[in-house]
């Protein structure tokens, strides 16, 4: 088995043959003189995998991504972000600024035509400043110490930079991602771009994303409300070498893991940044009729207003857990269904145990709840991530006045 | 038509040979001196509609009183209601007091065997005070007049007691409902009971209730989280007497009406009065592909967190709504998608509208906000109510420990 380690500082630049850089362009309007135009370049060609929105009123941002990905027979170079204008709602000239958007950055970095792809993100119904972002375009030097700013660039509201790189074998893989943010009138938009170095065969590159991104991106919860502009894409250009790394292989299992050990990480990263988040929840289901099962449970807990309430609350609230078990079309096998709280066991058997409060109180008051649910049915399981609801979440999407 | 007008100060001791009463017993540990105990009769036996809650992990009362249903083949004389202890996840010994409450209620009221239904709501995993239950049922003198104790004795943290009637030719239909109070560490559970002198038909009174109950009381949302305990009851003992009411007659039309009116109204007030809630938020779906698909949408719009935060800030986000649509798996013609807020058309054909936002924002100052979707798709159409989410919601939910 081939470890994965951490790269101390990694970013989205690490992998060999990328490089990235920011500017401040003035689109952002709050804050002064932060980031928010970023450019991430390979310096070869690269094979492209990319999971997108399942919202169906969607930026410009994707519409333009998946006309490219098509012609470009997925493949391409890099990617051009900002920040402070999602591009959508913008109807018909969105999709000409999103390619002219493109284009500039091709330019600017010397890239093929048709190599880059676009990403948008803030506020929704205005109209990209492309002034703005051609004159920042020209300013951004992308550089292999460029990830920090990168990541920096594509915050929204988001409270820190969110990265990371491991090793598996000889290769890299790196990423950064933002979410969790809000600008007037939008969405906590999740926008995430990894990087590898790794030769990998590009229907694998994108079954690999696809499955890692149902067990992490999928699974992490906010407010339930996804955006017209989420997006993962994640670039094999294939500089470190090697063999070209296909399923079944030892290699294929160590890059397999790797892509989900990195996006557990920027998931987990993204929870815990959640607007007016104090605490990560993490929910894990086991016992379930099917992974899927498994799933839809931890949204439907990661969602939940009441149990959210409890969790920022440190109150060791069984009832509200197994209410949203009840709740749910998901089968159970109703006296086997067991509850777990920061370790302690609560509910078993229809009934809660006979268990202390006040000391899974107090374990509730560190700054990860964790919440285990057996359903006694099957085999199924799954872990997912989410927040405590906040008086400052209300305050961060209320207080807001157009 | 026969004119459905309200009965000022009506409650469900309204329709002739209702009764109706409370005393404290002492369940309700919080507040000083509150009722607690509720109990409302019929002088002669009824026909009796109900519907229950499609949690799964239901509570003691809910079991017990499908099972009376069915031996007394949907006829009885009243219902006792505790508020203070839902006697849910207590196992058998919970089935045991149930039945034994009703039986305690049946005795103090002289009324047959079998023929009392039961509702409780408070705190989960705990079992009923049956000391205390049994010298309060004692204490209750259910009278014509104790419609307003009665509503209040079924209050949680309800902030107000929500009751109601309505004339339909020589007929009334009274009821109360409480709602979106809380309790450590249980659910907002719905608790409706409704009465009518009118005679009506079983298998219509049923229908009736069913039909009306889809369109009122499920299309209301506080937070999304049902409880073990939702119930609404419908009693009709004909005391106004007159021709049984069957379906397909006018006056069949007029019960219909009227129980839909009231039931709006008790629904809407269950809304305005959501935990932490300033503003009652009524959405209308026009345009669906079907009124089963309206509904759906409706409820996603009433428990979206990003919705229900700038409803509370008085925010016009349009763009927040469109996001809920364009994540809903309801059928669009997306640019024949319309929406509407208090009143000013703010998005159609893909684009924000040329409105004004200022304007937008003081109509949402007011205490209902209004939010009509068309969806250029079908006839179907739905309403529903919510609230906002207000930091005083996360305070009212966090802020206690067990």
């Amino acid at each position: 088995m081939t470890a994965i380690t951490f790269v101390p500082d990694g970013t989205s630049a690490s992998p060999t043959g990328f490089r990235a850089g920011a500017t401040y362009a003035g689109i952002k309007t709050y804050g002064d003189g932060k980031l928010d135009l970023a450019i991430l370049v390979s310096d070869r060609d690269c094979d492209v995998a990319a999971t997108f929105t399942r919202n169906r009123l969607r930026s410009a941002a994707i519409d333009v991504n998946e006309e490219r990905l098509t012609a470009g027979h997925w493949t391409g170079r890099g990617v051009v972000v900002n920040a402070g204008c999602a591009n959508s709602s913008t109807g018909e000239q969105g999709l000409v600024d999103g390619r002219r958007m493109c284009e500039l950055a091709e330019d600017a970095a010397g890239a093929p035509a048709g190599s880059f792809f676009v990403g948008s993100t803030g506020v929704i119904g205005h109209f990209l400043p492309m002034d703005k972002i051609a004159a920042g375009v020209r300013n951004v030097r992308p550089t292999r110490e460029g990830g920090m700013d990168f990541a920096r660039a594509i915050m929204t509201t988001d409270l820190r930079p969110k990265f990371g790189a491991v090793r598996f074998g000889p290769y890299t893989l790196g990423g950064s991602c933002k979410g969790s943010g809000m600008i007037h009138p939008n969405m906590a938009t999740m926008l995430c771009y990894l990087t590898t170095d790794a030769p990998v065969e590009a229907a694998f590159l994108r079954s690999t994303l696809s499955a890692a991104v149902d067990r992490t991106f999928n699974l992490v919860s906010v407010d339930g409300d996804t955006s017209p502009s989420d997006t993962v894409m994640l670039f094999a250009n294939g500089a470190a070498g090697g063999e070209t790394i296909t399923a079944g292989t030892d290699m294929a299992l160590a890059f397999a893991e790797a892509v989900e050990v990195l996006c557990t990480h920027l998931a987990k990263e993204i929870a815990r940044d959640g607007e007016g988040a104090t605490k990560l929840l993490e929910v894990t289901i086991t016992g379930a009729a099917s992974d899927t099962e498994a799933r839809q449970l931890v949204r439907e807990m990661t969602t939940s207003y009441l149990l959210k309430s409890a969790v920022h609350g440190a109150d060791p609230n069984w009832g509200r857990i197994v209410a949203v078990i009840g709740r749910s079309t998901v089968r159970i096998t109703e006296p086997k269904v067991t509850v777990t709280l920061c370790g302690t066991r609560v509910f078993e058997a229809g009934r809660p145990t006979d268990h202390d409060p006040a000391a899974v109180a107090e374990a509730m008051h560190g700054d990860t709840v964790t919440i285990t649910c057996d359903l006694g049915v099957g085999e199924g399981s799954a872990t997912g991530w989410g927040c405590d609801l906040s008086a400052e979440y209300v305050s961060i999407n209320a207080d807001y006045h157009t």
